[in-house]
């Protein structure tokens, strides 16, 4: 009742008192709460897992988004994704974190051992990452030189939807064959490949010959083979770099 | 010079002076340290990206990793993987956190225009994730009862070891054809799909017909697809659940 929101609140070494506190003010006012604590984690689901004691961080997102953090590695030991439900309960004075998920059912529990500290935070945001030398550029490009691709090739329209997704780039061979390329910006995967034998197979349906080429910086080996046993074909290209961006930063970065 | 290890330090809207101590005594103490921020983001590497001033939360581990989350989403918006190195410098009184990866060269820049919590928090965590339910389990359940493959089917070693990785099962089916069986204890994707066709190509260079199964709960549809192309089976098995797990858990559970 009329709690003034605070835009951090944070405790070291709280009290269970003091981390119920803190964690129902985080939850009601939608914030990211943090804890760094020395717990153990149970999770059920499409699996099962159990991780002992040790020292983690935990994070709860509005969304209900829930992460727990070792001291290493880039992804989380464990984690919920949004549209989790988090509960808690104390439990022979320790407190258990819930994280449930409805479909399929998955539930993470995690017992505090001790808390080191609390805290959350009433983050605004209303930014979206703005994405540069992306595959939309990549097609741009082609599209102002074809030949880039190979010589007599003709693009005759870029995103063309067919019944299975968006052809990137439709277009001719000097031959008058069909050609799909599927565009990546990073190193392409086995998702490009079978991305790109989709859209090929679709057309094939209706034309006779069809060509498949994945334009990517570079290929994993397990995507190589696959084009190779599938009958696709690979072009390197990297997505152009802009020269505009931020006077002077190109510079700065040469200089490494 | 002597400086005590402190398990965790914090800092509520510090100063500029503030967060460059906290910083530095975080990142040589192998501590992880956290930072609520307003920030703005600039990457490049293999594209290159801007994200506009928003809050943020910042995770730095000690083994490189460098996080930084929105208020929603599980992945970050924008990261660099172990092994990176951080560094910060002061710029017109702000802060620039600096996240440099060699190979291939990436670049995080972040630009902290407002902290209003920092924290660092000297990890202990010598456990590792005891997972159930899994790939070993499903192949001693297939040992123990191979006509839950088809009937007349023969399991004749499990992990064996070939060029290309290790087969889960290698067996005989009632025809005496090879069988190679790849067990997935989650829905099976592209790769699960690849990996068995490496192995099944492997085989057939010295034996004459080879079938591969894939034996998962579930199949995506691009890896269902990409099965029937490529003349390999699929074997619905959902990995055996632990009853002894947890005195009382399952009950619990079941009581959803």
């Amino acid at each position: 009742m009329g709690v003034a929101l605070m835009k951090v609140k944070s405790k070291e070494n709280p009290s269970v008192e003091e981390v119920v506190e803190i964690l129902s003010e985080g939850l009601s006012n939608e914030a990211i709460i943090t804890l760094f604590a020395h717990c153990s984690v149970f999770y059920d689901g499409r699996a099962k897992s159990e991780l002992g004691a040790g020292d983690r961080v935990i994070m709860i997102k509005p969304d209900g988004t829930f992460l727990i953090h070792q001291k290493e590695k880039r992804v989380p030991v464990n984690w919920q994704p949004p549209g989790s439900i988090v509960s808690f309960q104390i439990e022979e004075g320790k407190i258990k974190l819930r994280s449930v998920r409805r479909k399929p059912k998955e539930i993470l529990e995690v017992e505090l051992l001790k808390v080191y500290l609390i805290s959350y935070f009433q983050a605004e945001d209303y930014e979206a990452l703005n994405l540069m030398g992306s595959e939309a550029e990549m097609a741009d490009l082609i599209l102002q030189n074809p030949s880039i691709i190979e010589e007599g090739f003709k693009a005759l329209q870029k995103e063309k939807p067919i019944k299975h997704g968006i052809i990137d780039i439709y277009g001719v061979d000097r031959d008058g064959n069909i050609v799909v390329l599927e565009l990546k910006r990073r190193r392409a995967d086995l998702h490009a490949v079978s991305q790109l034998k989709r859209y090929v197979d679709a057309l094939k349906e209706e034309h006779g010959s069809v060509r498949g080429i994945l334009v990517a910086p570079s290929l994993t080996s397990g995507a190589e083979k696959l084009l190779k046993d599938l009958g696709l074909e690979f072009k390197k290209l990297n997505p152009p770099k802009r020269e505009k961006a931020r006077k002077g930063k190109q510079k700065t970065l040469d200089m490494l």
